[in-house]
């Protein structure tokens, strides 16, 4: 756990550049800074509303350390007296239904019996999806794990198919990404090499999404697209309170809770036995929603 | 087990009868029944959407059998191989945000070991709390409890105060209500007396809220009352989908998902650091938000 405080340092950096290339793709909105406290560690929540482009976005850096609980031996099926953690964690909201929703998470976790890790991932939420922006993102997501390890992208992706996906609607959340987690260094890739892997992904990401935001931050949308846009982040809601373990772990171990929950859209909706209309961008968009697509290969 | 087909048919019927009242006192919006039915079992929803006063209103009866999975032993506690379940769940959401959110819960778990119970309970989650309101609703709770137990409506309080709380935002859904779960006969309360608690319950649930329809339905309301009640709504669905376990239950057992989530408002907003303005209502409100307030004796 001795050198977690420099990781926490490169992160917290990285965290204050990313929000430089998103304001400034934006032109407008600004990242506020909400640092917190608690018992547990601190963290510095950097909050953007009511951007030009971005609607909220959330990028959250945290270390904490803390009693290894009973609930997180569980969680994480491990057995540790303390653990001690830092990572970036951003959520994007865009204005536009045609600018996807992005979430990013890099992490180390170290526990006091010796063992620590990396985890973390990229995905893409597109209200619509476009497949020509599905197959260049994860083709962006295979060069920079093919610098590390050939297996991380097939491995990755496969694990993101699998981790965001809403069993009790048939739907995953997005179109995929990678995910990963329990990264720890093996006789081809040292700590460092983990280590700047993530630091890889987490500087990719402004990147990536300010081309989406170039690309349909100005492009016109109707009525339509935007009670779509309110149903697919009712989705996203929904993913994130009951599945997603960032937000049960964060909860449970007595995390900020406005820095955990600013990964929720400021508006979401929900309608009952929803049909969408046959050939519609709804109906394409939902038969997309499927895993196991091999985006890096796909033929439109 | 034996009995449940009975019973199944009396909740079936008092849903029916719910929805005439409700439909009566909206005026407006009809119930549409949609009916399912899945390898588990079957049931019937019944929605009533963009009514004069009901904006989204739940009346679900559901009647299932099924294996007895690990992950319900862990949730339930108990072992056993199969199960039979039937209830009632409702939850009302309107239009106008001086007509608080309510929900009603019955229902009877038989499992093949020869164990039983009821398990139910009302709660009303004003978006704006009028302290009178909250007062006479109680008071009605324990009116129809006292007629079966005098330990009833003091128990159930404190277990829904307990119950419908979000400890990440350390505030109570609502202002409470009754919760009661693992009801079996004893001495002084038979079978009977247990079934006809629910039913009685099931009963007055319509009528309680059709007087709050009554009094507010046509009220008049400020933009910021509709924002303040999305952002109350958020609050909601933060609460079902990451605490309540007939959602989590549903969910996890296969259980019919439009249903199940029919509980979710039409909308929802969340704002990140949201501080309320002094004396406002909406400062008032979250001052209320708090257990183990005497709402019986409560002096305005």
């Amino acid at each position: 756990m001795e050198n977690i405080e420099n990781i926490a340092n490169t992160y917290s950096q990285i965290q204050k550049k990313m929000c430089r290339i998103l304001e400034s793709a934006d032109g407008e909105g600004k990242f506020n800074s909400i640092p917190w406290k608690k018992e547990i560690g601190a963290g510095d929540s950097l909050l953007l509303e009511n951007g030009q482009i971005i609607e909220k976005g959330a990028v959250n850096f945290s270390f904490v350390k803390g009693k290894f609980s009973p609930k997180m031996e569980q969680l994480l099926g491990e057995k540790a007296d303390e653990y001690a953690a830092t990572g970036i964690s951003s959520i994007l909201h865009p204005v536009n239904p045609w600018v996807p929703i992005i979430h990013m998470n890099v992490r180390y976790f170290a526990l006091n019996n010796g063992i620590s890790w990396f985890g973390g991932g990229i995905d893409l939420t597109p209200h619509i999806i476009q497949p020509e922006d599905a197959i260049s993102f994860h083709r962006t997501l295979k060069e920079i794990c093919d610098r590390y390890d050939a297996r991380f992208y097939p491995d990755y992706k496969k694990w993101a198919d699998n981790y965001y996906f809403l069993p009790h609607r048939n739907e995953t959340r997005g179109v995929s990404g990678i995910f990963f987690d329990r990264l720890k260094p093996v006789e081809q890739n040292s700590f460092e090499d983990l280590l700047n892997f993530t630091i890889d992904l987490a500087n990719a990401y402004p990147e990536i999404y300010a081309g989406y935001m170039r690309k349909y931050g100005s492009k016109t949308y109707s009525e339509r697209e935007k009670e779509w846009q309110n149903l697919r982040r009712g989705r996203y809601v929904e993913f994130n309170l009951i599945y997603d373990r960032g937000t049960k772990f964060g909860l449970e171990s007595g995390g900020n809770t406005e820095s955990i929950l600013a990964s929720l859209p400021t508006d979401a909706s929900w309608k009952t036995n929803y049909v969408p209309e046959p050939g519609g961008f709804e109906e394409k968009t939902l038969r997309l929603l499927k895993k196991d697509i091999d985006w890096v290969n796909y033929i439109k």
